[in-house]
């Protein structure tokens, strides 16, 4: 798994002239968006996590970039003007801890090239194209598919294998290696004593013979570096209509999901689960889990304080998990029911045969806060079960007040935040919420098949001398094993962990404050399509999350919500009915990879039906 | 989801001579393969589960050549000589059930274009090329991308819009109004009264007032029908290599798992997860769900007499749903433990607290079935739980022995087949197996989270009484919400499924008795590389499994595991330490997508690793 990428944005690009005289060459705009703009989409959506931008002539610009995309990080080659690329790369190498991705800041390309670069077995990978008559070709020689030689004169290279990308991969060992021949390989007259005034590509040559650099070349590959006007005209008229047209035959048909979850997804999320067969006991499997342990945490409290421990399985059986793995046999369990998922917590305390009361409370309307904190005080009750955001109606249970209050009684708190987690800001070490439920496929927006529970470590380890009432769901066990061995107990379902891992990098390019601020943005278009068509709403707007809206059905004889929801299908649309005894609702969910611009559209169907 | 492909083979190709005297022109050979057989397997990869082929001139060649797809039904256009390609396709048309794939059967295809056209909104849709210059052009006219007029004469055309590939997708509605409007329009001159004398492509140009035809256009798809010499030297040169390079940039990198699951998967079975979103409570993913339960039976027992039920977990899962949802409290279950799998069961039915006796026996040798009948007819039990293949070493267990006796004195019988369903042929009505476990990452050779129980259904139907001991892990209830339902009561691992659906249609197409002969042939080549190198195996070869090798560690102070794992990883292939006690070895599994000759390549790592 390849994790880091470096873009060498030093130079000016002299050759454009006027073009760049305000600009870095990667600003250069195509198709309507800048070369690094282009570059680092493609660069996240193929799973890098850190893009280390190697900046130099008016890198303030890259900084201010580079404020919209977290995962970079510029360093600046003050030298710029008097080293060649070989000096920013080495500005950029102490910051390089694995095997990387290198490109220059001058290229768009078909996204295709990065997979295939990820994919390839060999260490240090060059990619190649055929003939491509630019004009401005590096020319590679190959000894059994191995760089031999590299030369911007054709005549040099005899005969020619491929043309230089300028798109490689590389170790660090590679790296460290070039950068030491770079050192050692200094020119006298240089003006910088410090960074070397070479190229990178010719130290990438003159290091070969250290370590093999392998040459993959794609004939047919559409990819175009832009040195100067004619390259821009190329890249314009006919480069870049080749690249859309290869990615759109990759893109996913979009059916957006307005069905409570499973949300939809992006497409990079989809492709994530396309990788190499890999046996998840081995260590690297192990570390990638631990890193999705961390960043599940951090999301919502902090990671040590708090433990993310995963498992194979729904949202229902993460609710099971805390149900039977937190209490002990003489705990008391206080399980909150406003809504089916209170509901399915209290049945699996009776499943289970745990001493549990109920607190039923309106499936619609607000918690008496005063009534539970009296229950709450009697001291009757060890555990607190909630759920924080009802998928059934959209109702918020305001657990900033309520999970503080068990606190103050004592309380242990479990939580199912099923289609809370990663849609609602949340800090669970404020909140005093000790034990969390969740998913990899509601606004997480990964894949459905893993579920996790985040919890309070010290709480977590009380529960170590708890007797287990199951063995697959069981909390503690799951979370010592995976301590000691960095494996999970049993085969954890790979592909979706994997989906996982950019979703989580998609939700910390995001950040969920703004997520929740599109969802919410999302719910105000729906809300205000309701108020128009003269719908009506189950749950209060000050009750609801923004998440989930349940809509009552019109009691008019025309009404039904089967030839709806085909409408609805037939304009790519899911949506789901409520499920709620004898209030009849359909439920529109505005979570996952969806924008405004597409629930007005949506609404546009809702309103196509509902007044016609 | 696109089922069904059709592919028109009835004319002769007369403009080929002498190349199509003796075969129909689906069987010239392009690249070392006939364009029939690229053009099935790309099918059957895009996931087409009934491939139609309307045969005529010389369809016997088709007929042999179906027997080794079972997905494939020829039907002949007997007339074919006096009728054209339409007359072929209404000899087809009643053997389509649903939206189809139609093709022409002298083409080469990326097959992008086959995902292209699954993934189209659009019912009824011609994939369109820009300009081939081939010489034998259909010309497409369009008004905003649909379908308004075609013709070989390009000035018929204007403008023209893109080129007929001869792939389209059609809806069995457009199938039923081309076969009406072929009877309308029967030439009289035709010396054939049943059948059109039409090409199939004007038929659908005529319907297309009827019902839009949609044009995907893709302007540099790559992609040829072979008509005369021309064409073919064109395919060979230019054509296929640019498909087997654009194939070849998808592919992901080869790693080969011996370890004992989750096991090497198909570049197809991959793919298969990347779907267009969808909820899982859609009635078309309820039917995907009953078709795949029905399917996993089908492999082993009589759908109908046996039911699957489906759930989101690992194998240790399964083991848990059957140990916990099958015996009544007043039950009692005798354990076979003969190795961490039986072990397991024993310790699952211990957390329930289930009346429950564990029978020992060696990890390695034969279980005594003298013994355990003794056992049986002592009266003292009435479940047996009992490991078919243990993953641990190897052993296999004579079931067909074993359960037989079990169910002659009354017993049910529970059996972990984790490893050995779908890997072995079995019967389990004739084995008299009532619950049996396995995962969809194993023989199957599916993706990892899906676990499922195969049942009796009059055992099933028994356990409806049961107290529920858990609730995610409810067998009874899993059961009875699918069946009144067409849903899972939670959500499941929705593109595990689809991969799932995958593994399956290439299970069906392998047979579980020829995949089970290649197992075997990858274990002889294992076992004779052993011998060689002087290795042991924990097991004897008579009750080895054939899927799972035990071999023990040499005692020699210079064996370190963990380097030849990593020597192995080098060369892409992952083996796993052994776990059993006291014993130190290391298992190798040749279950999955791998052949003998991999294998072979595998035993000469062995050997670089244990001779030097």
């Amino acid at each position: 798994m390849i994790k880091e990428a470096v873009i060498l944005a030093g130079g000016r690009g002299s050759r454009l002239k006027d073009r760049t005289a305000a600009m870095p060459k990667g600003f250069l705009e195509i198709g309507g968006k800048t070369m690094i703009e282009w570059s680092v989409q493609k660069l996240l959506g193929a799973g890098i996590e850190k893009i280390i931008i190697g900046t130099g002539y008016l890198h303030e610009m890259y900084d201010t970039f580079a404020k919209k995309y977290p995962a970079i990080k510029t360093v600046c080659n003050e030298d710029y003007a008097s080293t060649g690329s070989m000096g920013t790369l080495e500005t950029c190498a102490p910051h390089v801890t694995d095997t990387f991705l290198l490109l220059e800041s001058d290229l768009i390309y078909d996204n295709i090239g990065l997979y295939v670069l990820i994919n390839e077995t060999h260490e240090n990978v060059i990619l190649a194209s055929g003939a491509t008559h630019s004009g401005d070709e590096v020319y590679l020689e190959a000894r059994e598919g191995i760089l031999k030689r590299l030369s911007k004169i054709k005549a040099d290279i005899a005969p020619v294998y491929g043309e230089l990308t300028g798109i490689s991969k590389l170790t660090t060992t590679f790296l460290n290696a070039m950068c030491e021949y770079a050192a050692q390989n200094q020119e006298t007259a240089s003006s910088c004593k410090q960074k070397s005034t070479l190229e990178y590509e010719h130290v990438m040559s003159a290091c070969a013979n250290v370590s093999p650099v392998f040459i993959r070349k794609i004939d047919r590959y559409a990819w175009r570096e832009i040195d100067d006007e004619t390259h821009l005209q190329m890249a314009e008229q006919e480069i870049l209509p080749r690249i859309i047209e290869n990615e759109s035959l990759r893109a996913v048909r979009r059916e957006i999901l307005l069905n409570p979850g499973p949300a939809t997804t992006s497409d990079t999320v989809k492709y994530a689960q396309v990788a190499p067969d890999i046996c998840p006991r081995e260590k690297e499997f192990g570390v990638l889990m631990a890193w999705i342990c961390r960043e599940l945490t951090a999301f919502v409290a902090p990671p040590g304080e708090y433990e993310t421990v995963l498992f194979g399985g729904s949202g229902t059986a993460a609710d099971e998990i805390m149900i039977s793995s937190c209490a002990p046999d003489n705990g008391r369990i206080l399980i909150v029911d406003n809504g089916s998922y209170g509901e399915r917590m209290a049945k699996i305390a009776a499943v289970y045969n745990l001493p549990c009361t109920v607190f039923k409370s309106s499936n619609y309307e607000a918690l008496d806060i005063v009534k539970l904190e009296a229950i709450f005080k009697s001291g009757n009750y060890t555990h607190l079960g909630i759920v924080y955001h009802e998928t059934t109606t959209g109702l918020l249970n305001p657990l900033d007040v309520i999970c503080p209050l068990a606190k103050k009684y004592g309380l242990v708190t479990i939580v199912d935040a099923v289609s809370a987690y990663a849609g609602i800001p949340m800090d669970l070490k404020k909140l005093g919420i000790d034990f969390m439920a969740a998913t990899s496929n509601k606004n997480i927006q990964g894949m459905a098949g893993v579920c996790f529970v985040i919890c309070n470590k010290n709480e977590l380890e009380k529960t170590s001398v708890l007797r287990m009432r199951n063995y697959y769901l069981n909390l503690y066990d799951q979370y010592d094993y995976f301590v000691k061995h960095g494996q999970t107990r049993f085969t954890p379902p790979v592909q979706t962990l994997y989906a996982l891992r950019q979703a989580i990098l998609e939700t910390k390019q995001e950040t969920i404050e703004k997520r929740y601020q599109r969802y919410t943005e999302c719910w105000r278009v729906l809300v205000s399509a309701v108020k128009k068509y003269n719908l009506s709403m189950l749950v209060k707007e000050e009750n609801q999350s923004h998440l989930i809206t349940a809509i009552l059905e019109p009691e008019t004889p025309d009404y039904d919500f089967d030839t709806f929801h085909d409408l609805a299908r037939k304009h790519g649309f899911t949506i789901y009915p409520g499920k709620l005894g004898a209030i009849n609702t359909f439920r529109i969910a505005n979570i996952g990879d969806i924008q405004p611009e597409e629930m007005r559209r949506f609404t546009g169907v809702l309103g196509s039906y509902f007044v016609s």
